[in-house]
């Protein structure tokens, strides 16, 4: 028997429920899962399927699924393992919609449980059946005309608009709690284990159009499909914020890298790369996520980084205004308005200037009214407010006047509410009402600090992958083909490096390969000087280290004696065999001195460098990294993110640089691994990128190409 | 009448306590610190005093100190502002030995205020008393023995071995509430307001001696005397661990400057390099100096950085392991034995690799076991146990399982017990029983990253300051006299700077001040090729801003030529008077640019700078900032904390360097601006340090000097 194919609101809102497993055992999942359905009063009937129990916590129990004499939209399965195939073929045959495994042991633990993973997914997908976990905590929906507990957690959320997905089970408790302490209301949790079914792309995009959430959460330990990943994300957070934390080091299953560009990708910047190009916020800790949630979900988007402080407190007001600073927002000063208006009713030893400390004798009314007109200050995109309670004056007064203060306002509110036993029931009633509390400054500035890129992010216009026409990718593809046809990944030869590039629209300088010094002096002499001769080898990967580049030669003499040179180098290395040629170029005048470059992520695909080059680029570090394929805003960021950026514009004496140009070699760059995935590594350094509008050259390049194209 | 001066001990721990302004009024402050001395029990008689009440809290009062029968060892005064003063020599007539002021509207308010406070001080010296505040919030001292609650916070902390200072009175509220919520227990604690008698400086050298405090923590938003303060500590965080959190942004007191040192000193740089040098562990937030101070004052120091995490889920444990190494922690392999003997007990799906994951059957004797052979194994230096409470393993049993596990180890034991209902009361006993827990494993990793920071810095062998002899003083006091003589600050000439240098042992290159094209090409001839021809003008201070520095001149012809192109550059520039000559200059071969500098701190003194030289110095940013005066490991720390470090050890083809003569450059650095006061600001840029056993040369060098030392 099949059925239409559910979906995922079908698991998420469904009308009935099945427990194959209840127990009358308290310590066991199914019965704890069994409790907390009743206990949290789901909107319909939930019906234990237990063949040795004739009621569990006193409802009639029935032996099997297709004793119930209802429709059954949702199992819960917490038998054995060795249950769980023929449980789920009940389930096909009973016509079940949704199904969520908590039951242990299959992927996780080897093969044999992979294989009996994959038999489970057969049956769930033959009978157009959809499945969480197996191997998870459960789901919950707290929509009141659902009111679904499916999992064996202790804690109960609070309704409200933030959708979790977590990929550790262990966690998703330690989630549910932290989240009821904070006061931070869910709309959808979902721990989703083994993802053999549903994955966290599926969820996002059923959050993306579900009424209930604002806000969507995510514990993630791998990604499924990264690229499915980033479109998913990238449209869902033009409308609804995302944030993520990610934990799991990828570096174990990277391949030794040969490329500059290989060496300096770190594990974990593939994964960054991927969150900042998808617009997801990516935090470093579950405490962090929170905060963010706690802001976003409650409160509207700042317009800008400016942000008052207002505080009854001198210390912590500095703490605050430091950590506001830390995180990129700016203290502005206040319109002499808002001054002049604040000196009216605050005391005289009170400071007016940002921060507005406003001392200890402020009571509620001075909140309120301070409050109020800070966040009318045209200069103000932000309002933090910090209170210490000293004797006599009352939390849930302040709090109270605090919300009086920010109503109506389009600006958002964050309060600090200092040196009070947990939270007091006025902050609690504060949080409701959504203005968020942090218990120390730091937490509500970092918070702060999210929202403001997000904001950004968001209101960019979206940014395109740009499509070069000017290209003959015929040309590059033909001159890769003798290389790519080997067993083994190989270093293109220096004459099908220039090819591809100029296939590509990537400028060289001038430049020829010679076998001879007279060759050499005459390849010179024919494109000018100042020229470099640069050994030409199949074998030595960085020529630099055996000192195979000789550069500024200013006459035929000196490229005579160079050449030379380069031939003694080598014999006293004893690897004159290793000399296959030489490359003589002309040398030209960088403004700045770039590099671009690629190497292959296993997972992510392509992973983008560029910065500054040179020959101490790993020693300056200097570079950013974006995933394939990049917009142009993605290129424009990653210049813009170097601390080298300023020589662009012009530093010191030195002449400003044709920024545009590099930009557009990282996007021609970005262009050419798209269409031909035979490269598994690249690395262009330098990059002369030469004064405005004069353009840039690549002056030195290797690519690597590899037969079977690797990418995912 | 006067008595011999009182002492710390005195105040923290009286005999007998007073409270002058003690109120009936349950909202005012001296009613709470009276009632907090009552209700916590102080360990003698307390003594209400107020005019106007015949008893306060059910406590007889006093109408003036004088009518007290007995000794008053401590007063607390509460009274307003205007009565303070009258009541200090009230207890200066009574023999009071310690006071805490709770008043404010002192020096924080402005003029009158100091004034006030510095005549209630006078008579506090006078007297031979001590005084805490005004302005605070208080003092306590947990010893059963005293149980002294002088403060008006509602929170009454455990007694334990952790001492805190807080200049904030309105943070040392959430301090004490949050202290007693992670369950760290404190011997004393101090709200030291206005620090207008006692300081931080003070409390930390009592409780240097004091038998009940192991760890001092310090919330700081100014230092009175950063001097004293370096001295103190340095000898303090020998033997007891001192933390710190300090806010307050210098930057507005900062003097525009000049130098590329000057430039890149950011408003924070000296406040780190005091901690760093001082071995004082500096945190960015509360919450971070609480989670490290767990650790520090209830486990023994790690010998090393080698962690082995141990867990019951597998996502937490990855996410503790990413959090370790985040914070320069590593995972070792474990033993061979250790793997072996694990494998006997565990499941065999548990991973017995680091991080162990014995999933979620293992119960509390799997972690006693494992937790033991861990803490045997010779790889390993400290253990992080993650708990993830799955249903039917209680928390307290494996509390207790790692009390046992962890019984008699050396090696310090953090825990992270995931998804529980707030601290459990197993977790409660674990933490006094000296088991640190923490809500998430990165605030563990980051906890014990810094007590590997911190018992690294204090098995290092204490650095001295070297003093050079082979100076002449003299010398280059001369060569500063005549700049120095002007009412404004300039910069030395040419060769001036010269003098100083070499009065200090600092070798330059071979080079001569010129006026003209023949001059310069016979002084190029004599001192050899190549040379450099730089601008000499009091006037420019970039010299390379302005075309001034012509590089690599071969011959005399060239020398003539760059002689000429000088001259037109400022002629070009409208700034041809600005021309005074030029210095030729032997050019040297560097195998490390480096640079060395200083520049003045309002607060703190010299702060030198050293790192990567060259043009391009203030866009690496590859520097490191001391203050003066530095010991030999402080100047070697700089150049190890370098990215460019790796330099001088020689990079791909180019040489390595001479790391010794760098540091020397340093360390006499340091000398020349301690002897020299005149000397404001200090570039040396480049510095071109040779190949191993070559030295370093000065190449370029600026010195601004003042009339009148404005050193503090």
């Amino acid at each position: 028997m099949t059925n239409p194919p559910a979906t995922l609101g079908d698991l998420l809102c469904p009308r009935s429920v099945a427990v194959v497993g209840a127990s009358r055992r308290p310590d066991s999942i199914g019965g704890a899962v069994f409790k907390n359905l009743l206990a949290n009063e789901f909107q319909g009937p939930v019906y234990p399927v237990n063949p040795k129990a004739e009621f569990v916590h006193s409802v009639r129990a029935f032996p099997s699924l297709a004793a119930i004499p209802g429709p059954v939209d949702l199992a819960i399965l917490t038998v054995p393992r060795d249950s769980v195939l023929a449980a789920v073929k009940d389930c096909a045959a009973k016509g079940v919609r949704g199904l969520v495994v908590i039951t242990a042991g299959f992927r996780e633990v080897g093969e044999s449980g992979r294989r009996l993973e994959d038999q489970v997914l057969e049956v769930v997908r033959g009978a157009g059946m959809r499945m969480i976990g197996p191997n998870c905590l459960g789901i919950l929906n707290t929509d009141p005309a659902v009111s679904l507990d499916a999992t064996f957690a202790p804690t109960w959320p609070l309704a409200g608009r933030v959708a979790f997905s977590s990929q550790s089970g262990a966690l998703g408790l330690a989630i549910l709690d932290l989240a009821r302490g904070l006061g931070l209301g869910i709309s959808t949790f979902a721990s989703i284990g083994n993802k053999a079914d549903v994955s966290g792309n599926d969820l996002i995009e059923y959050w993306e159009t579900d009424p209930n959430t604002d806000v969507i959460l995510l514990y993630l330990e791998s990604f499924g499909n990264p690229r499915r990943f980033t479109q998913i994300a990238r449209r869902v957070a033009r409308t609804k914020p995302i944030l993520a934390v990610k934990s799991g080091r990828t570096g174990s299953g990277r391949r030794a890298a040969q490329s500059h560009t290989g060496a300096l990708a770190g594990a974990d910047l593939a994964v960054d790369a991927l969150f900042r190009q998808a617009g997801v916020l990516r935090t470093d800790t579950i405490d962090d996520l929170f905060d963010a949630a706690l802001l976003l979900a409650h409160q509207p988007l700042p317009a800008g980084n400016r942000v008052a402080i207002l505080t009854n407190a001198g210390g912590p007001g500095i703490m605050a205004a430091d950590a506001c600073e830390g995180v990129g927002l700016v203290l502005p000063a206040l319109d002499p308005a808002t001054d002049a208006e604040l000196r009216t009713f605050l005391a005289p030893e009170a400071s007016t200037r940002n921060p507005v400390d406003m001392i200890a004798s402020a009571r509620a009314p001075h909140f309120e009214r301070a409050l109020g007109l800070l966040l009318k200050d045209p200069n103000v995109d932000a309002a933090l407010v910090i209170f210490v309670p000293p004797v006599g004056t009352e939390a849930p007064d302040v709090a109270r006047a605090i919300l009086a203060g920010a109503l109506g306002s389009t600006k958002p509110v964050l309060t600090c509410f200092m040196g009070s036993h947990g939270i007091p029931e006025g902050l609690r009633s504060l949080r409701q009402g959504h203005v968020p509390s942090y218990g120390f400054p730091e937490a509500a500035a970092r918070a702060l600090g999210r929202a403001v890129s997000y904001a950004r992010w968001r209101a960019r216009p979206e940014s395109a992958v740009p499509v070069f026409v000017d290209l003959d990718p015929g040309r590059a593809r033909r001159a890769l083909a003798s290389a790519a046809a080997g067993a083994e990944p190989v270093w293109l030869a220096p004459l099908a490096v220039s090819e591809v590039l100029a296939a590509y629209g990537l400028r060289g300088v001038p430049e020829r390969v010679v076998h001879g010094a007279e060759d050499a002096a005459a390849a010179a002499d024919a494109m000018g000087y100042p020229v470099a001769l640069k050994l030409v080898s199949t074998t030595i990967t960085h020529k630099s280290d055996v000192g195979g580049v000789i550069l500024r030669l200013t006459d035929a003499d000196e490229v005579r004696q160079a050449w030379a040179e380069l031939e003694g180098r080598l014999a006293a290395l004893g690897r004159s065999r290793e000399f296959e040629g030489a490359l003589v170029q002309r040398m030209v005048v960088s403004a700045y001195e770039g590099a671009v470059g690629m190497t292959l992520d296993p997972q992510f695909g392509p992973l983008l460098m560029a910065g500054l080059g040179g020959t101490l680029l790993e020693v300056h570090k200097d570079v950013a990294f974006r995933l394939h394929p990049l917009t142009r805003d993605d290129a424009a960021e990653m210049v813009d993110s170097l601390r080298s950026r300023r020589l662009f514009d012009g530093y010191r004496a030195a002449s400003p640089a044709d920024r545009a140009a590099f930009v557009e070699v990282i996007l021609r760059v970005s262009q050419l691994v798209g269409d031909l995935p035979e490269i598994i590594e690249l690395d262009l350094n330098p990059v002369a990128v030469l004064e405005p509008g004069e353009g840039a050259v690549v002056v030195d390049a290797r690519i690597r190409v590899a037969a079977v194209p690797p990418h995912p």
